[in-house]
This record gives C-alpha cells, sequence and structure tokens, in this order.
C-alpha cells in the first residue's frame, strides 16, 4: 500500500524526550516499511525514518507550539497537495489538518484515516461530527471511543511499545516513580502524598516548559522535593527505561479521563507493576492483581502499596507483550487501512451535514 | 461565469450593524449577479442575497467569533468541497480558509482569489506567503500590496460603497463625527481631545463588545461624555448614512497603518468632508484640499477644522462617484477573475515553497 502518515509537525520522530504522539506514530510508521509497505512520512525534517520523509519545517519548531497555530496548517498543505499519491492516508494531526483531510477525500476520493490522540472538548466533538462524512477515525481506548458514538470509527487500536527497547529486570530498587507532565491533571501531587504517608522514596521526571507547567511545578512539587522526594526533568529515552526498570513501582495517579497513558504500558514493559487511579482508559490496560492495582483514592493507592510485592514483574512485561506489542499494532492499522479501501469512496454516499444552528 | 464568493460566517449579508467585509462581499456578489454571472454565496443562512446561497450556520454565530475558530474551519470545508462546480473560487475568509482554498486549487485545479481585507501581521504574512503558489491575491489598498511584496496579487482594488444607498447633503447640523470601533487604534481620544480644544459638538458611534473595547471605553471615552462630547454605541446603516450626512466633518484619527477605511468613503459618499491621520491608505482615499484634510497631529487637525469650510460637499461626493462606486468595483473583479482564468491553473508551474527553517 501507498500509504501517507502525517505526524504533528512539532517534535521530530522518535522525539527525544517528551512527545508520546510522535513516539506511536514513529513505531507504526517504521512497522509499515517492515511490512513491505510504500510510506511517505510527514514530519519535521530531523527525524529518523525508513519511510520517505517529506517535510516543510527542517527542524521541529517544538518551542512554537503553544503560539504558532500556522505551522500545523503549513504543514498539513504540504501533505494533503499529495493526496493523489497514496492509496491511504492516516492523520495524526490537529483539527485544521483534519480539515484539510476531509476536503481532500471529497475532492479527489483518497480515503483518510484520523487517530484521536486526545480528549474531545464539546467545541472538538463538534468539529470531528462535522466531518464525519469524510474521514474515518481510530480510537485509542474503548472509553475514548464510548465517548463519541457519533463518529464513524473503523477500529480502536491501543498504543503501543517495542518491548524491545524497554530493558526489562525483576530486580528493583527502592523507590516508587512518576513520569507525567507537570500539570496538576497528571496527579504528581498525590504521588508526592503517598510517598510522605508511606516515607518512601520518590522520583518524579516530566516536562516543565509551558507556564501552566511552571505554575503547577512551583506550587505542588517543588515545596515537597527533598531528599528522598526527587526531580529529574525531561529525560530522554534511555534515562526513562533506566528509571522504569529499577523501580519498585509506577504511580499512575492520573486526575482526568485520559484516553489513554502510554506511561502505564512503558513501566509494564520494564517488568514494574502500576497503581493507577481508575479514570478513563485506565481498567482497558491495567489488570488489576495481575499487573497493578486499579483504586480510587490517595488511601487505597497507599494500601495498595503494601501489596505490591505480590505482583510478579515477568507478568507485567507478558501483558505488554500479549496486548500491546508494536507487531499486533501495525497489523491492526494494516486491517483498518484495508478496510477502507474495500469500503471505497465514501464521499459517494454521503454527505456534509445540513445546516446547523449555531 | 460560476463564481464561488465565501464570506465569512460571522456576520449576515448585508450586515445590519458592524461588518465592513460584509458590506463590501454583498455589493461584490449583487453586482456580479446582476451582471449576469451565475454565483454561489457561502455565508451564514441569515443573509439576503440574490445569488444562490449556501451555508452551514442558519444564524450567523457572532457571538462566537473571538472564541469559536473552528465555526470558520466548518464553514470553509463546506464551500470548498465544491471546489469543481466553479470557474473561480473568492475568498473572503481567514487563514484556515484560504489554506483550503490552495488544497482545493492544487487537487482540482479550481483557480481561487483571496482579498486581503486586513493587516498582515509577521506570522500571517509567513502563512500567506506559503500560500503563494497556490492562491492569487486582491490588495485593498496600494499601501497593503506594498507591505507584501513576495504575493502574487493580481489586482488592487479599494473597498466601494453604493453611493445609492448614502443619502447626500450640503446642508450640515453642527457636530463632528467620529464612526469606529472601540479601541485605541482607531483613535476616538484624538477626536474627542479635537472636539473639547475646539468646544465643538461630537458624536461617536461604534462597537464596545469585546474585553478590549469596554477597556478602552471605560478609560478613554466615557469619562468624557457629555452634553457636547455624545455615544450613539452600534448604530444600523440607516442610523449612520443620516450621521453622515448630517455632519460637519468626519474624524478619522487613525493610529496605525490601516491597509483602508471604509468610513472614510461611506462619510464622502454622504457628501461630508474627512480630516484623517496621515497612515496607512489615507493619502489613497482623501485628496487633500478637495475632499478633506490630511494632517500629522492633533493640533494639526484642530487647525485643519478651521479650514473646512473650504471643502465643497458636492465634490466629496463626486469623488466616491468617480473613484469608489460599486460598477468601478464590479468590473475591476470581473478583470481579475479573467486574468486568473487565461493564467489557467498555476499548481502546472508553481509548487509550494521548499524547506522552512522554523
Amino acid at each position: 500500500m501507498r500509504i501517507g502518515m502525517i505526524a504533528p509537525p512539532w517534535f521530530p520522530l522518535p522525539p527525544k524526550g517528551y512527545g508520546g504522539i510522535e513516539l506511536v506514530v514513529h513505531l507504526l510508521t517504521e512497522g509499515l516499511v517492515a511490512h513491505g509497505h510504500d510510506v511517505t512520512l510527514f514530519a519535521s525534517g530531523d527525524s529518523q525514518t525508513l519511510a520517505r520523509l517529506s517535510f516543510v519545517y527542517g527542524r521541529a519548531p517544538s518551542e512554537k507550539i503553544a503560539t504558532h497555530g500556522h505551522i500545523e496548517i503549513i504543514h498539513g498543505l504540504e501533505a494533503y497537495s499529495q493526496a493523489r499519491d497514496f492509496d491511504v492516508i492516516h492523520d495524526h494531526d490537529g483539527l485544521a489538518t483534519r480539515a484539510m483531510g476531509v476536503l481532500a477525500h471529497r475532492l479527489v476520493g483518497t480515503p483518510v484515516v484520523a487517530t484521536l490522540h486526545g480528549p474531545a472538548d464539546p467545541l472538538t466533538q463538534e468539529v470531528l461530527s462535522s466531518m464525519r462524512h469524510g474521514l474515518r477515525f481510530i480510537a485509542i481506548s474503548e472509553y475514548q471511543r464510548g465517548g463519541l458514538p457519533e463518529l464513524p470509527f473503523v477500529a480502536t487500536i491501543p498504543n503501543a511499545v517495542d518491548v524491545a527497547t524497554y530493558p526489562y529486570s525483576v530486580e528493583k530498587d527502592d523507590y516508587l516513580l512518576f513520569i507525567g507532565r507537570m500539570v496538576a491533571d497528571k496527579g504528581a501531587h498525590s504521588a508526592i502524598e503517598v510517598a510522605r504517608r508511606t516515607d518512601s522514596r520518590l522520583i518524579l521526571a516530566g516536562k516543565v516548559n509551558e507556564e501552566a507547567e511552571h505554575a503547577y511545578f512551583a506550587e505542588a512539587v517543588e515545596p515537597y522535593l527533598s531528599d528522598r522526594i526527587y526531580f529529574r526533568g525531561e529525560v530522554d529515552h534511555e534515562t526513562k527505561v533506566e528509571l522504569y526498570r529499577r523501580a519498585r513501582c509506577t504511580l499512575f495517579p492520573i486526575q482526568w479521563p485520559e484516553p489513554f497513558g502510554l506511561v502505564m504500558i512503558e513501566s509494564l514493559a520494564a517488568g514494574t507493576p502500576v497503581i493507577a487511579f481508575r479514570n478513563g482508559a485506565v481498567p482497558e490496560v491495567i489488570e488489576h492483581g495481575r499487573t497493578g492495582f486499579i483504586v480510587e483514592t490517595v488511601d487505597e493507592m497507599v494500601a495498595a502499596l503494601g501489596q505490591i510485592h505480590e505482583i510478579d514483574p515477568a507478568e507485567c512485561r507478558r501483558s505488554v507483550e500479549e496486548r500491546f506489542g508494536v507487531e499486533r499494532f501495525v497489523r491492526a492499522h494494516e486491517r483498518a487501512y484495508r478496510t477502507l479501501l474495500e469500503e471505497g469512496p465514501s464521499w459517494l454516499t454521503g454527505n456534509l451535514p445540513g445546516p446547523l444552528t449555531a
């Protein structure tokens, strides 16, 4: 298949630090190339890939992500201008790019599928819904898909990790791990509370770049740092996997219904169990009692920590190999693309929705 | 010609109050229909037109203009999905819509021309520049065009007024007039200073909707209101033309290089001279000594007011008929469209620009 793969332009593939979407798009792209497909990757020019790389921005404009929304437009324009050259286009970028996908599909018939990587607020839902006769969608969890019943999904495909790049260890050091952006939604403050109440060592790692992240960090994290509670900043892949590998347990005290949660499967790949708050897609990832514990409160998280020795690191690793491996991930996408091709151009049967009242 | 005319979705055509872009797009659309063209107007469903009206939003979502940018995307998608049905598409909307125009042009070859109604900050310039091999542009003043030397303009076409809808009078009341949004850039504060220093009556009218407008109004306008300096709020067309018609003089103390300035030609159409600050397109509109005065400071504006009786209202009216009438405006657009059709699809000869460094 000739596949056009549109990554966001903001971080190179694979990402050097922060960049969950870029990481999974990288795995998918390289996997499809390995399966013999003719893949063109639209990403920043400093990306590494065995696919054909097409780019407008030679260097990922990461520092402009919050201010220069038009970069997405220019990036998407370059990709969709080549729509006739592909059997299928897979879009991982933002709403303006997806609108171009709808348009390209309606004008020249190329099937376009978009993975929903993030949550959909009511406005986003309205836009996505208006695109439902020009795009097909891939959900990253059943939780996410259930919240968007009006969208035409072709598949639910959870995120994946390349298990081979996560060294695995059954021997652990005596620390808890929290990895995530420094914002209230990710719950570093709850991890700190658990560490303080159990007098545990805790290592925190994550991005502190944007204003909201700085504010949260200064108020909810920094005052509690000590020789027992230690902040590593944003870490590269090697440091991250080493942190996972040696941790007693990863805390995932997520405060909002996140549609997936890559941290959980990265931790499991390294043989490290996860204690997570029941929220969003958590119950689809963690097998309670097998790969960690699903809890509702800080009290329960503290209690679960007392049982963490019951979880077998080998089972954690195996769970990821069975359910979140790259090969399975790539094959699920191939099936989704084939479904689209068999469907044929949906503009023959659908139209944009009728008049809306604003 | 089969013409697709894309108005912004935010205000109905013609606008009931604020809406300069909508007003000129309305004049153009109705003029083209009168010339026998097959015009489809993309605007809100509460618009009045003799063209074919195509819409997504039944009612103009004016109150969402600052917050719901995706409405532009949905609106533009509806329009450009029909790109094959037109000989030429004329886009008056925002950057996301124009990106769809580039894409439609590159995928199916329909020529797309975009009028630049506003100023272009450096970011906007970068985006427009990246679109230069897929769009042609119309400038609204030579001043505007001179600032964007890299864009492929097909014409400079100043805004127009329908002189017939501006009752004209040589008899004037004894007040000065300021019409414009209540923001510092438009200069209501300078108009007030001129009125106070000359002990003149002044009527102000204009939109106070957005937060910045409220803040400016409270600080720079409200404290000076009196029985001599009076604020009328946002006025409908009938009230506006009546205010113009009876004013001794319109003050246009513009504080930034505005690319046109519809207020000036509306005032002249009503036979009312204009005293304006030398900025942006002002010297292309006002003929110094014939239709008003171009000045640099409040002192000079005060001095010019002493000579305003030298300006003949009939000359003001005639100036608009000669230079800013609708018939001339419509014919200039027909010529621009024909140039595009003769040029042929520019994607045969051009490509998107090469790699950019972010």
